[in-house]
């Protein structure tokens, strides 16, 4: 699949045909919307990926339960300011609550309603509030409401992530787009986020289900913020079949060319998320190269990401490239440091045989940027990954050290 | 063993018979001590743990083949400042240098002594300056030494950490002391940490071996400041036998007693190291309980340590056990949350089904406190451990935004 095919566009969760959305305040953040619906019509089938943490919320433990006992759902309604987890009983009786008053206000079956929700942990929802919400979000959906509901899923996110995109499929043109949000307690596998995605495509449910599963590897799982997995992550794909391409199976050329564009557009998302990571002030890409499997690659890219030294390091401009060999040489792989180079952007810090090649000021000058890639080259192998993450600063701790205040 | 047995006593790293230690400014540091030595006279028998970094500093890779020719050790030379890591062969030789010129200003052979180091990644020592201090110090050691040893291994603590004991056994009584530095890149295992511990019983070496690897086990192995294992992380126990009491063998009540005492120093060594995390304000101690096993328990209690949710939370005083919870729920032990409970000193916060019987106003004034502890109760075993660490601040990133200027 070229990557020149996809053709990038507006519209975000609404962007594919059949899909509407919006959002609104009513009542659980502090005068900012908290609560958003996304309708597709005709209803879509669903694949979906949820936290691996012991701990689960309760929207979550519905959703399985939904997914287990229906093939397709047409809302999926979603609220910030509480992630209804940690609840017990009460919680599981207000995230069903949601979905059957999103599915009496939209006169749908409730089985076909799924619900997710973010925020503070271990407080009830304040369910009056919730349901006047549904009720008045339900007569304001529209093809425009993609900004307002993306905006609505916004937690202690500085801007609000959208993308979506359209290729050509045989004779139809596909559209993927989606909305996510995040920015602390992000950590693989998943981080804290929340992401929508839509689709027109029409596509067997086993193949959306595997296309995601792989795509989510390459995307959301290689983001870190704060080393934190969240109990309420949550990944859903909804596909309504308006395209009305030929059906996408899997172990096609067609598979292929999906795979591509959703992988696409997660990363995009997953890629703001780390951007807009809690107080952070840089984006950072980690690529390890030379590594002899993804697996190990990734490994250890994920040690260097999660690294609050390297995190702090670079925040503060410093080259303090010895901090990323240390990561490498605790992820857990096998490796030779001795062979190792290191470089930040196209400025070389460190060649094999520890040759130190670090010229200060351009490192300084390097750092000072808003996008940093690291690169660490294990020269024994052929595999790759990347991951991607954040500066780790004081507004992440006044953030973090005052939540639920 | 009761620990009413043990009595404290002053005198740190030269507390036992037989030991002198000595620190002063060589050069290195910023107008701070930067170099100390400890001398056995006799010469001691000596037991050590190392980084399980894959990326090992050169005073660590002279020091084990040193441990491998010879059974004994009569001097450690430290420098702060500079982890001699990283630096090739080079570092190889500049570490050499520092064993053979402590050898030869101490009139030993070269295999009794060892080497240490600890500060910045990358660079090469400052040798000139070191050797004037290993000269220097050479004249000076005393068995009043202890606190500027003490004072010349830290980099950025901010107190100097200290301790010993006496206990009696048999007819004799045994002193066992010690000195840590942290206090930052810290986390099992072990702590970016060096320790060095001395004592004047006879014991055997594969009791010494076996009794320091259980019980750095249970102490260093068990406090996290921010999750990154460094390259330099050493602990020596030095045993010279002037306690003349009966050689204590494995298996025996007197190996029992032996390891409690040593645990004992090495767990309050370990403590203020957590103590000192790099802009700590706040000592905190997770203790998982009802476990099913210790591994379990430490493991739950290990990742609430590293979690920074938590440790912000606990930092702004905010009582967000959610975090506590997820961060057990990801840990990657098996346990049911609905028979959870944590508590925070003696205030419970939530007891089991969620029921959440938390006071926000005691709760706020509990964790306003400098010592907090997390008690997380499973309820599905007869296992506990207990984990040691800091809240994480805006000192952290000010600290390692800059480290290297």
């Amino acid at each position: 699949m070229e990557i020149d095919a996809f053709q990038e566009c507006a519209g975000g969760v609404t962007a594919a045909q059949g899909f509407t959305a919006g959002g609104l305040y009513c009542g659980i953040r502090k005068a900012k919307k908290d609560i958003a619906l996304v309708r597709s019509s005709p209803p879509a089938i669903v694949a979906g990926v949820f936290t691996l943490n012991k701990v689960v919320a309760a929207p979550l433990l519905v959703d399985k339960m939904q997914l287990k006992n229906s093939d397709v759902c047409s809302a999926v309604v979603i609220n910030s300011g509480n992630a209804n987890a940690c609840t017990g009983e009460q919680g599981m009786k207000d995230a069903w609550t949601m979905v059957n008053a999103t599915a009496e206000a939209l006169h749908l079956p409730g089985k076909q309603v799924l619900v997710s929700s973010t925020g503070v942990i271990g407080q009830y929802l304040p369910m009056e509030n919730i349901l006047n919400g549904i009720q008045e979000l339900s007569t304001k959906l529209s093809t425009d409401g993609n900004k307002d509901a993306a905006e609505a899923i916004m937690t202690t996110d500085i801007f609000s992530k959208e993308y979506a995109l359209r290729f050509p499929l045989d004779s139809s043109v596909i559209t993927i787009g989606g909305m996510a949000k995040g920015s602390g307690m992000i950590a693989p596998n998943m981080a804290t986020m929340l992401a929508f995605v839509t689709t027109d495509a029409v596509i067997a449910p086993s193949a959306l289900q595997s296309a995601l599963r792989i795509a989510n590897g390459h995307s959301f799982n290689r983001i870190t913020v704060d080393g934190d997995m969240s109990t309420n992550d949550m990944l859903l794909v909804l596909a309504n079949g308006c395209a009305k391409n030929e059906e996408i199976r899997e172990n096609t050329p067609a598979f292929q060319q999906f795979l591509a564009a959703l992988e696409y557009v997660l990363i995009k998302l997953a890629k703001m998320i780390a951007r807009d990571g809690e107080g952070a002030t840089k984006f950072i890409e980690i690529v390890v190269s030379g590594a002899r499997t993804e697996d190990e690659a990734a490994q250890a890219a994920r040690a260097v990401a999660n690294s609050n030294l390297v995190k702090t390091a670079l925040h503060g401009a410093d080259a303090n490239w010895g901090r990323i060999l240390c990561a490498v040489g605790y992820s857990g792989i096998d490796f030779n440091p001795d062979k190792t180079e290191i470089s930040f952007n196209d400025l070389p810090v460190l060649k094999k045989n520890y040759e130190i090649v670090l010229d200060e000021e351009k490192a300084k000058a390097t750092l000072s940027q808003e996008n940093i890639m690291v690169f660490i080259n294990l020269n024994q192998g052929p595999a790759e990954a990347r991951f991607w993450t954040c500066d780790l600063t004081k507004e992440y701790i006044h953030i973090n050290a005052s939540y639920r205040s």
